[in-house]
C-alpha cells in the first residue's frame, strides 16, 4: 500500500469502506495541484472519526470519490479549553488561528475588547484556515471559529464553571501563576493596547477570573496565545 | 516632560547628558516617517546601557542629534540561553527571530541539519529584525544572530557545560520533560522534516543533551519556538 502524502478535512463521513465525494475545490487541489491520481492514496478526517486513508477511485475536473480503506489515527479531541483574543493585524490573526489549533485549542473566539482595532473578521476565512491548520499538524480535529462578539456581552454570560485564565501584559514581570483547578477553562489574551480600567475591574471583580502573568518581556499577541497555551496544556491540558 | 512614544536601538554609549548622534536611516525614521521635532522624546537603548530618555536637539535630513535625560529601565540580560533552529522559508524565519527576542533567547543560532532546506540565511538581515523585535517588545537586550552552520560540526565543538534541550517531534505525545539542571542551556528545534537517524543517534549519544517532548500534535517549527523557550524559561529562566 502506497503512503498518503497528502492529507484532506472532508465533512462527511468516514469508515470502513465507506465511499467520499469530492467537491470541486478538494479535486482541483488533489488532482490539478498535488497531482495525485487513480489509486494514489490520501489521508482524510472530519473531525469526528478519526484519521483514514483513502484511496482515489476516480477523478475529474470538477470532482472525484475515494474509498477509505484503513483507520490510521483515531479521534483524539483537545481539552475543553477555549481561545478568547482581540483581533489584530490580518497576517498576525491568521497566525494566532493557526497557532491556536496546533497548540490544541477546542474552541477559538475573537472578542472585541475597549482597545480592539478591528471591529469585524472574516469568520468564513479564519474557519477555512483553522482547517488548513489542522491538515497540516495532523490534528484529527478542528476548533470552531465563532463570529466576533463582544468581551463586555461574553463576560455578562460567563459561564460559572468554566476558569478564565487572564493574561495582561500590565503585570509582566510579576508571579502570577496558573492555579491547579480542574474543569472547562479559557485563555484571555488582550489586544496590543492591553486592556482598559473598566474591563481590568470587571475581570479582578471575577470570582473563576485568574490573572496570569508571561515572563518580564511585553510579548505581542500571538506570541502570548502559544506561551499561554504552552503554560496551561503543560499544567492542566494534553501535555501532561 | 512628555513621554517617548517611540524607541530606537542606537549602537552609542548612552548615559545622564550623553549625546547621540543619528545616521541617516535613524534620522529618516524619526523625523520623516515618525515626524519628530525638536523637543521630542525618544526612548533609546544599546543593548548595554538600559533605556534612556532621550530629547532632540538637532534634525536634520541626513542627521540628527538627541541628548540622554534619564534612565527609564535599568539593564537587563535574558538567562543564558542559546536559541539552534533549522531556517525555513522567509517569513517564518523572520518570525522564529522575532519570538526568540520577545521570549528572551541570549544568542540565536540557525543550524544547517541535514534535512534543512535552505543552505545560506542573510544574516544581516534577521539581525536587523533582531533589532527590531527588541524596539518593540520593550528588551533592553538584543541577541546576536550567528551565521548559519552546519549542525554536526556545532556539537563536535560542543561546550561541555552547556545542556541542550533537544525537541524531537519523533516524541511527540511521549512524555518528557525538562530536567532540572542548572548553568547554561541551549534549545534546538529541528526543521519541518526532522531529524535525521544519524543526528539522532548522535544527540542521544551526548550526555548532556536532553530529549524533551513538546505535547501530543506535531508543532510547525516556529511553535515549537515558542513552545520550547516558554516551557525553558518557566522551568529554569526567569519567568520564574
Amino acid at each position: 500500500m502506497k503512503t498518503a502524502k497528502v492529507r484532506l478535512f472532508v465533512d462527511q463521513p468516514l469508515g470502513q469502506g465507506q465511499s467520499v465525494v469530492l467537491i470541486r475545490e478538494q479535486a482541483h487541489y488533489l488532482f490539478g495541484v498535488m497531482r495525485l491520481g487513480l489509486g494514489d492514496m490520501v489521508a482524510l478526517f472530519n473531525g469526528r472519526d478519526g484519521e483514514w486513508q483513502a484511496e482515489i477511485s476516480e477523478t475529474g475536473k470538477r470532482g472525484g470519490e475515494l474509498i477509505c480503506t484503513t483507520q490510521s489515527l483515531t479521534q483524539y479531541d483537545p481539552p475543553d479549553l477555549w481561545l478568547l483574543f482581540a483581533p489584530i493585524k490580518k497576517a498576525r490573526t491568521d497566525f494566532i488561528v493557526e497557532k491556536a489549533v496546533e497548540m490544541g485549542a477546542r474552541r477559538i473566539m475573537p472578542v472585541q475588547t475597549a482597545f480592539t482595532n478591528s471591529d469585524r473578521i472574516r469568520q468564513d476565512r479564519l474557519q477555512a484556515h483553522a482547517v488548513e491548520a489542522a491538515e497540516q499538524c495532523r490534528a484529527t480535529f478542528v476548533p470552531d471559529v465563532i463570529e466576533l462578539q463582544k468581551l463586555d456581552r461574553l463576560l455578562s454570560d460567563w459561564p460559572p464553571e468554566r476558569h478564565l485564565m487572564f493574561c495582561d501584559e500590565a503585570r509582566a514581570g510579576e508571579v502570577a501563576g496558573l492555579p491547579d483547578l480542574p474543569g472547562p477553562w479559557a485563555i484571555l489574551i488582550g489586544p496590543e493596547g492591553g486592556f482598559s480600567e473598566a474591563e481590568r475591574s470587571r475581570l479582578s471583580g471575577m470570582g473563576n477570573a485568574h490573572p496570569v502573568a508571561l515572563g518580564p518581556r511585553v510579548l505581542r499577541a500571538e506570541t502570548a496565545v502559544v506561551a499561554a497555551l504552552t503554560v496551561w496544556q503543560q499544567a492542566l491540558g494534553d501535555w501532561r
